[in-house]
């Protein structure tokens, strides 16, 4: 039987020289693929209680909403600035050249409920430690983060520390 | 009970004047809400035979990925210009001002494979044929097109007559 690995296709150079691609479309244009990964990311909430699922932009929400809809909880965009229409809290924090900035509305998170965070990938862990923040500024609890991919070698989870992290599949790798 | 529509938040004037933005965020981030939505679109796919679902950057990755989970489906990206990593089809088409270009992975889909389209909203229908066309381009054949929302005045559905298109909630204005 196939495993998640296998449905991964690594792209070298992409989108810049030096850097190994993982791609998840690779995985989810496969009806297989894409249940072992929703099924995967959801074995690891099993147990849990919280009352948001928070994803950020865009691949974020592919993983996100099916856990939503399975799970029946609400879910909550974080996108890139000026995208959300209604009021917003904002978030910059620093990429490898520049700064990037991202959103999501006030009345999305309830002081006092617990949040899980989903994103395809763990890279540098920027953006969603942005997210969290975000999170905690409106009064939310993050009890989890969770990621499909981790690219150990770029070391995101000490920019999480403070959180409980989990991912599917780890890369020694960057 | 609440309607669909009652989750629907309308924002006047964004993201330019004259524009009644219809929010999609504020059906999902409530649970019920999510629930509504994903159920009534799969609803429009009742007795359909088909084996791809595609969406298009962002919003029907929200709304396509749990129907592919639920229904046991590839799910296809469409993506603005240079985000997926592997070999392209692409296609331009206008916006009101300037034009646009999207993009679909080659080994997307299959040669005769039926192939359903999904996002949250019509308008004018442009992203939507350019999406179809695409997939012609790859030999699939476009059997429905389904949208949660869809505002009448301006007129998709003539752009994508062609086509069997369906929508969840209608607007009949712009």
């Amino acid at each position: 039987m196939k495993k998640l690995e296998d449905y991964v296709v690594t792209i070298p150079d992409f989108p810049e020289p030096g850097i190994m691609f993982r791609d998840v479309t690779s995985v989810i244009q496969d009806a297989e693929g894409l249940q072992l990964a929703i099924d995967s990311l959801q074995s690891l909430l099993e147990g849990l209680e919280f009352d948001v699922l928070v994803g950020a932009e865009s691949r974020g929400f592919i993983f996100g909403m099916p856990l939503a809809y399975n799970l029946h909880k609400p879910f909550v965009l974080v996108r890139k600035k000026g995208k959300l229409p209604r009021e917003t809290v904002s978030k910059e924090y620093a990429l490898e050249y520049g700064t990037a900035e991202i959103e999501m509305h006030k009345d999305a998170i309830q002081p006092g409920q617990k949040v899980v965070l989903v994103d395809d990938l763990i890279a540098t862990g920027g953006t969603m430690k942005a997210a969290a923040e975000m999170v905690e500024e409106l009064g939310g609890e993050v009890v989890k983060i969770i990621f499909l991919m981790e690219l150990a070698g770029l070391k995101g989870r000490d920019v999480l520390e403070k959180y409980d992290v989990a991912s599917v599949i780890t890369y020694e790798g960057k």
